[in-house]
């Protein structure tokens, strides 16, 4: 994603109620956030945030939270909501790495969208589905393991399938042209709407343990 | 795959030195045909016989056993091969359903190349990757287990990269477009020049355990 300087983006996110400021104060704790006990599924590196934002108007009854690290972006996702009132959202600024300082058994589902693909070997460890990320999610999921993923990126595909099965995840749904196959309920990213209208195949895959 | 009836295609299999003819005479005991321990790996649904051919070829110290249900495709891999002498190289005319009447504990590799896709469901455990054939496939397994498939059919690849992994296979190579990956060791069927040639993406998979 090419990135911007944002006039006032850190004032946007501190004065915005969506954005948790202290995120790791919360660790173990996310339902006094919500003030319910709803799933909670998250996204890393949400973007601009169309994504989440339909999600969670969609789902009211789970809770969803967006990270990202770049503020030129994150508040882009805060201007979608600002004038509306979504009790079941929130975002966190922070790099995906240091998800298990957030959170604590605590998170239902995670949301892979059209992630960095890091094409060089040297950095395989930087992508979101390598052995080194399943083992952070192993740490913030509570009980059942859920994780679905879009990319356009076929290296990335090809590469997240065999470290998710590898992983002992269970594939409960794959496809190799997601748009080609309709479904209906299908939210797309601002990337993949720019991206499947060119005729780019999208790649998306659901698995759990 | 287009039949056609071929004049004398009875007569040409019977008195080819290539075709098994009695091949559950030999269960168990195929390193007796090719008088050697060399690995053995089959091709179930080898059409016209180029892949396995080539392989033979290319391959003196590897067994190939080429599976074709179809005299009058099966008569077009004996043409091929009827002027050479290549001791590595068998074909037998059976269903893919009898292999297990065929092998036992005997078989180092299976390959699949451009499967009939049984599209509806109900046809679903005809799919040679159908947890119905996986375990025949145990059956005929020596030890380490591997099989390798390429089609052009997306949703049979999407079906066959669930059942494998589900049935504890696991993935050593996947690619969503073989081609353009260029792996110069491809050999490639007569379906898969064809269709490749129209710009047709291959699904390659490469799994054990």
């Amino acid at each position: 994603m090419r990135l911007r300087r944002v006039q006032g983006a850190a004032e946007k996110i501190e004065s915005s109620n969506y954005v948790i400021k202290n995120p790791k104060d919360y660790k173990g704790q996310f339902t006094n956030v919500f003030k319910n006990n709803n799933p909670i599924y998250i996204e890393i590196g949400m973007g601009k945030g169309k994504f989440i934002v339909e999600n969670a108007k969609k789902y009211p009854n789970v809770n969803f939270i967006g990270i990202e690290k770049f503020d030129s972006v994150l508040v882009r996702a805060i201007e979608k909501v600002e004038e509306e009132e979504i009790p079941n959202l929130r975002f966190i600024r922070i790099d995906a790495k240091e998800i298990e300082e957030v959170f604590f058994k605590e998170v239902d589902k995670v949301y892979l969208n059209f992630s960095d693909p890091w094409p060089k070997d040297r950095h395989a460890k930087r992508r979101l589905t390598s052995p080194e990320f399943l083992k952070r999610y192993d740490i913030i999921f509570k009980d059942k393991k859920e994780i679905e993923m879009k990319t356009d990126n076929r290296k990335l595909f090809e590469y997240s399938v065999i470290s998710l099965t590898n992983y002992q995840y269970e594939i409960a749904n794959i496809s190799f042209d997601l748009h080609s196959d309709q479904k209906k309920d299908n939210i797309m990213t601002e990337y993949e709407e720019k991206f499947s209208s060119r005729g780019q195949v999208i790649y998306f895959i659901n698995v759990f343990k």
